[in-house]
Formats: structure tokens, sequence, C-alpha cells
């Protein structure tokens, strides 16, 4: 069997802003021959993560930088097409490390098996995915929310995001969203139902803030950096906990640093930062506890959806220009 | 009996480095009349800070700030003169928060008897006073160390930073200095017995900072901010704790932040402000482990005496200017 495979790569590190030069998008033809363990996964759904752009970086970080010439790093849903892996058989819907492209071959080492019906697959992406995992971990365990808390998350509308908001908001504690937009913020607030959402563009967004910050926020969960991690450091409580998940209006620029960041010694306050893939061994739990919550209409999955493999790039870019509500999905 | 009684009151809050035209050095002379539990205490040494700068500006922190007109606030070490309360007689020693003049007049609630005939009075206000307990709480309960850990201390010559690292030392931690000048760093190598001590004004520096901190650096204790905190947060390793205890590089200026701080994230560590006033109930058990190690030989009083309370303010100063070694005090 010919495989004609669909594939981007990375031809050179991008400086900035990623630009379409940077990818190869070509067809790669092969003939299928599997060896032992190995399966072939038809990729349909491919995640889209601010995260990406971390691994286009040289240097030092929580996982390898993509290398030149290699498949750019992904996160997919898919069908396995052929297995000689007893774990898995054709037909079955696996999520893993696929990359982006339309057909990966795997060992199945980082693939699991999708088995639900009442989900939607690509779900397995986001929710009970990597940006759920990232959302729950992040605001139960570095967050350390209580009943009651004030949780402020930025990026609200996002996958991580909406995720935090609605699980503060499912243990009780009062929560701003704060995202681009009034679109954004409606949906915030009127689908995901939390308790506020503050435009960031607004031009009165900082009394806004204060406004609704006025009694000491206990935690804020940053996925933004810059400007508002700095203006969040004025708003928290004494013994209030930033957890730092990502940056996305730094990761394309030279970074600033919080000045106002001597408000944690003032507030005996932390500042954590953390990585979704140290909390590996319980994804499981968090993915069961999700999914019920899905189930009971308590928790909202929020994805866009666009299409075509050969739109890669451009759909990348939606990660940083705003121009996407929830978790952004790449459909092959 | 009639007091002359020379005082340092604020008469203006600072913008930057303090200037003399902010105190006023007045004699202010009274009859004495003490009322039911008062004393009076004639201070014979004052405790000079770098947290006197923060007490100096307006608006919300640890503590409110000294207000116009007020004695400047500082830790004392003095003698009771005469007493009607039943807790103090004459002739006692006694550690409090007396401020920046030659008698105060108080009813005792803050004020601990020194019962110490083997150590120097003044150590209450250094090794046995604030900077000691920020010094043992900071690195021991928010550090967090352990046998082996590699400890950084910034202003190692400093009041707290030469605590911090004897205290690492004595637990079994490897423990780099950091300080300005060649006499300040032979003096924390030599003297305080750190493993390293480096020059901050060094050209060399930041290559001798990556050579020490190769491994990477467990607990970073954090008392200049600015330059330096943004350099280490480069060597942290996984887990890492950043203990946020002062900036005195940024007290007279407008603070800068850490635009490195996304390295929280890469190695999941913590920054944390800390204040020593929240360990207060644990003095006394500080105070008593560290008075043994100092009877035992292992932790050295580190101490800078100037004389004359007319030379406040340009005694002050040296907080600032790096001309001095130790914990900086003013004999009256």
């Amino acid at each position: 069997m010919e495989i004609n495979n669909r594939t981007v790569r990375l031809l050179e590190r991008p400086v900035g802003l990623p630009t379409k030069d940077i990818w190869s998008f070509k067809e790669e033809n092969f003939d299928l021959k599997l060896d032992k363990n190995q399966l072939l996964v038809k990729n349909e759904f491919i995640s889209l993560d601010p995260a990406m752009r971390g691994w286009l970086n040289e240097g030092k970080s929580y996982i390898p930088p993509v290398q030149i010439g290699d498949v750019m790093r992904a996160g997919t849903v898919g069908k396995v097409i052929e297995s000689n892996n007893e774990r898995f058989k054709a037909g079955d819907y696996v999520s893993g490390w696929g990359g982006v492209q339309e057909y990966t071959i795997s060992e199945g080492k980082d693939y699991q098996i999708i088995h639900d019906n009442k989900i939607n697959k690509q779900s397995y992406l986001g929710v009970l995915g990597m940006p759920g995992f990232t959302a729950y971990f992040g605001i139960l365990r570095e967050g350390n929310i209580k009943e009651g808390d004030l949780v402020v998350v930025s990026a609200a509308a996002g996958a991580v995001g909406s995720v935090v908001g609605q699980i503060a908001r499912i243990k009780g504690c009062k929560v701003i969203g704060i995202a681009g937009g009034s679109k954004k913020c409606e949906y915030v607030k009127n689908t995901l139902k939390f308790d506020e959402c503050l435009d960031y563009k607004n031009d009165n967004f900082f009394n806004n803030l204060r406004n609704v910050c006025r009694n000491g926020v206990d935690v804020y969960f940053d996925n933004v950096g810059g400007t508002l991690l700095n203006q969040m450091m004025i708003f928290i409580s004494r013994g209030a906990r930033i957890v730092i998940c990502g940056a996305i209006s730094q990761y394309n620029q030279k970074p600033v640093g919080p000045s106002n960041y001597l408000s944690l010694l003032v507030n005996r306050a932390t500042m954590k930062g953390m990585v979704v893939f140290d909390y590996a061994k319980d994804y499981a739990f968090a993915q069961k506890e999700m999914r019920d919550w899905m189930l009971k209409g308590e928790l909202i999955a929020n994805e866009d959806i666009f299409e075509g493999i050969e739109n890669f790039h451009d759909i990348f870019l939606k990660l940083f220009n705003g121009e996407k509500i929830g978790k952004l999905i790449l459909k092959i």
C-alpha cells in the first residue's frame, strides 16, 4: 500500500512571529511496511497550542526543541489504519503525539485508545487532553483553590483558561476572566458562566480590574504574562498564588518581567511555574472527573475547528492574533 | 527629672535616595512623668536596616509607613532608667522598637529583656534580632533547604545574607555568596566560611557565576533584586525556590522585574515573598538555636558599629552605598 503523507516540517527557527517560509509543506510518499509493534494512524485532528511556539526555540526548556527538518510536533487524534501492536486494532480511535502530518507510524507508546461514544473525539485534544490537564492540575494542585476564593484567569476564552475558570466555578470560587474583545467576554460570561469577564482591550480596563479585584485576588492563573501579570501583582491578596502557566503575549518578543514583583514580598505571595507533564501519572483521574462534569453539563468544551493541513500556518497564527475562541484545532 | 531627648523625625517623604533635609535633628526636652505601666529606656544601640527605606514610602505595605512628623521607626537596644511596669526594673537591658532617639517612653509591649552575659547586647539587633530571624525563617521555612543543596545568597556580607549563608552551611548545604568588592568577598569566604563568594563588581562576574552554578541552584535567597535576580533565573534547578526577602538595589529607583521569569515555568520553580513578622511566635525558638550556634563558634555575628545619633543620616546611607560589612548599628 502506498501512502501519500502530507507533512509540515520545520525548515528554520523563527525570530518573533513565525513566517510561512519556516515550514515545508510536502507530500511524502512511502510504501507501508510496519515493523513489529508498529501501527499506522491516519490523523484526523491536530492540536494547535501556544506552547508550540516555545518548541521552535533553541535552548534548554522543559522538552527538547523541535529539530530542523523534523515534522512539527503536535498532539493528534486519529484512527488506526493498520496495526502490528497487540494494544491496538484497525478502527480504534487514538490520541497521541502524531505531529503535523496526515499519517503517523508509531510504536504506540504515547498513544491512548479513546473509548468514548458520548464525547466528540477532538475533545481529547482539548478539555480531555493536554489543555484540560494543564487547567485541572494548575488550578487545583498549584493554585490550591478553596471555596470562596477570588480567582482571576487570563486568556479566559482560550483552551486552558476556559477550563481553569469553569473548574474554579465548579469548586465554589468567584471567577473573573480576562479576554480580548466583547465577543469573547460575552462567551466567557454567558456560556462558560464565569462571574465576570473583563475586556483588556477596553479603555477602562484597569479601572474595571481594580473594581472587581478590590478585595484582593487569591489566585491569578497567568497565561499571558507582560503588562497584565504586572498589573495583577497590584491586586493580589495576602498569601496569594500566581500560577505561571504560559505567557502568550511574550512568546514572539523579548520578554519583560513584572516590575511590581515586590508585591510578592508585601503579600507573602507565591509565583510558581508549572508544566503539565509532571502530572502524567494522574491524567486518567483528571480525565474521568472532567468527563463526568462534561456529561452533567457543568463543563463545556470550547473548540474552534479549522480545516486543511495546507492551511496550518495561517491557522497556527490564530493562536497569537486573538482570532479564535477556545481550543484551536486543525481538521485534516 | 528633665530629659534632653535627641530625636530624628521624618519631615518629608524622599524620592530616590534620601537627602539629609528629609530629617529633623532636634533636642526635645521634657519633664519625666511616667504613667502606670510605662517605662523610660535610654537607647544605646539603634538598628539601621534596608527595610527602613520602604517605611518612608506612602502606600500599602506590610506595615504602615512612618508618618510625617514621627520619630523615625527603628529597632533599639537600651537600658531601663525608670519603670512603672512590673515586667521591667531599672538597669534591665531591653530590645524593642525605640526609634531613632536617645530616650523612649513605652508601655513595654514590644520590649524583651535581654538576659545574657555571654553575648554582646547589640547582637540582639543583628543575629539575635530581626535580621537573624529573617535569615533563619527565610532559609529554613521558605527556602526549605536540604543537606547538599546549592544555595546562593546575595548581599552575603550584609546583616541578613551573612546569617542566611552561615545557617545553610551549618545545615550541610554548599553556599555561594555574592557581595560587592574583594574585601567583602574575602570576609564572607574566610571568616563566615561560605564555600565561595563572588564579587558582582568584577568584570568576569557573570562567567564566574555560571561556573559555580553549573549544576543548578536549588535555593536563591534574594536581598538585592534587579539584574542579579534576573541572572539567577538562568541558573535555577528544577523545583528551585527563590526567596524574595528584599531588593536593596531597587529601593531608591523605579523597580525592574526579572525578564527571565519564565524560567520559573521551565524549572517548575517557586518565587515567594516573606516578611519576618509572620514568624513572631517562633522568634524565641530561633533565638535560642542561633545563640547556641554562636556560643559554639559556628555562627559569627557580623556588626559594623558607628557612633553618634547626629550622624544618623550619613550612617543610614551606608546601607545603600556598600560602605559597611555586616549588620549596621548606630551607637548613641
